[in-house]
């Protein structure tokens, strides 16, 4: 069976998880990793190309983008157009339709499959969404994140004068709502109270209940360990209380690298167009034929 | 919009609950329900066809077969050939695949759509598992049922001499490890412990720990909840521990109807041929366009 060649876009902690997803796949090979500055290769094994731009590779057949968010679709369409497939992590909600939008035309228009906003949420939480709110249609459904690091939150309270290194950590208190446990190192001069004071001021962190708590490493709590409970109660037919809970603890980046690979395999069974994972047939995620995981898992 | 005609085959506790959920759903209207005898309108309102043979219903889209899962290949057979199509909740996983491969080959033929072994296990745990198997490609699944009746066992206990009335309760003990509270009326004559004994040596029941209970009523302890809990401990990439769990607590028909009217829709929606849950795209279960759903759930 020829396998899926794919270069991963970016290597931070997801490109990292990528790569390791990759080699454990039965049916992937690694094409090559595309960085900004080719010659860092600290901690990239010897055999894996690595390059300034994805034209210096060959045949590849889908790109993974594992770099910022806010890049996403600049490089996708750039990618697209050069005849590969794309698939990303993409996770401001409120933007998910539009990408979805501008990418749907640049890949028809080439002929290839871009899978956006694939990671764990959106992503694998948006498939257990989608499947809750299916089997019963009235009802609400709330998303609890954590325990674990927000990154916008973290990079939010960096950003406030008086702050040397953050952490803001995701608390989940029920019902959606969370509270924001705050962990911060200060620059030489300043006081607690007032830097604690301006993050509870900003918008990241104004209506949730906030703690700033001074530590002396940051570096000392890192944990990539983060964690969801989905839990829709809702009325299937006419019956109500029918109760449904998804729950997870579990590396962030390491399902995050899995996740973009499984949608990297579905992308190569796809037609032409953009796609969300609601819209992907969740066997295709898998590799090898249907026949053999509808014997297995249905 | 126009709506999808949906008929129903089959009026016990599924066919009922596929009654209301129908009722419930936006983009359906009802055809009419199929049953051996027509003239049977207790607890059917008065504005619904009632019909012997599913040819004496105009514009049928989809035939929800609601009847017991023996009689199911014949039926969808018949009516696939006359141009509708079908969705079942046949639960027999061993034949799933035979059944898949038998109705494809008649769906395709006649160009229409068969959706089988839709109810929640096999069914929406199907799915969950498939999601599972994917985000964590190593590791081991536990499907831990209940607590709720089995309809398999509590037959089988019926088939025991000296048995009047039963109710075979799965209880979930971990790991998939399944109890057996059976709960019997007996008939004048016979002996608890006799009957415990056959009961227990019932193939059945021979490989679970089994206890068997005597009751004055049977009908008493009727309750339709069910449950179930999905576990899987696995690995993304090359980490290991990733925790990913599903739980339900659920009225049992009428999850089982819901989730038949949400494949029914997606029918319509499929190239010609036989499907399971896992080979449909979640947001297909939902009525409505996808652009309004990818906005709201991923």
């Amino acid at each position: 069976m020829k396998k899926i060649r794919a270069a991963i876009v970016g290597y931070g902690n997801i490109g990292h998880a990528v790569l390791e997803a990759l080699t454990e796949a039965p049916d992937f090979e690694v094409a090559g990793i595309v960085r900004r500055n080719p010659a860092e290769r600290a901690g990239i094994p010897a055999e894996i190309s690595v390059v300034g731009n994805i034209k210096e590779l060959e045949n590849v057949d889908v790109a993974i983008l594992a770099g910022p968010t806010r890049s996403i679709e600049a490089q996708a369409k750039e990618i697209l157009a050069l005849g590969i497939n794309t698939v990303d992590s993409f996770d401001i909600h409120g933007q998910i339709p539009a990408l979805r939008k501008s990418l749907g035309e640049v890949a028809k228009e080439h002929g290839r499959v871009s899978v956006i906003s694939s990671g764990w949420d959106p992503g694998s939480d948006s498939v257990v969404r989608t499947l809750m709110e299916a089997i019963a249609p009235k009802g609400i459904t709330y998303t609890n994140f954590g325990p674990g690091r927000s990154m916008g939150h973290t990079v939010a309270v960096k950003a406030i004068e008086g702050v040397k290194d953050a952490l803001s950590m995701t608390i989940p208190v029920g019902t959606g709502i969370h509270r924001r446990m705050v962990y911060v190192e200060l620059l030489p001069g300043y006081e607690l109270e007032k830097v604690a004071a301006a993050i509870k001021a900003d918008p990241y962190f104004a209506s949730d209940e906030t703690h700033v708590i001074k530590v002396d490493s940051v570096d000392a709590l890192n944990d990539v360990g983060h964690g969801v409970n989905l839990v829709r109660k809702g009325v299937s037919g006419k019956t109500h209380n029918q109760m449904l809970e998804f729950d997870m603890k579990i590396n962030n980046p390491a399902l995050t690298g899995q996740v973009l690979v499984c949608v990297a395999r579905a992308s190569m069974r796809l037609q032409p167009g953009c796609y969300t994972m609601i819209e992907i047939p969740v066997v295709d995620l898998l590799p090898g034929d249907r026949d053999y995981w509808v014997e297995h898992l249905v």
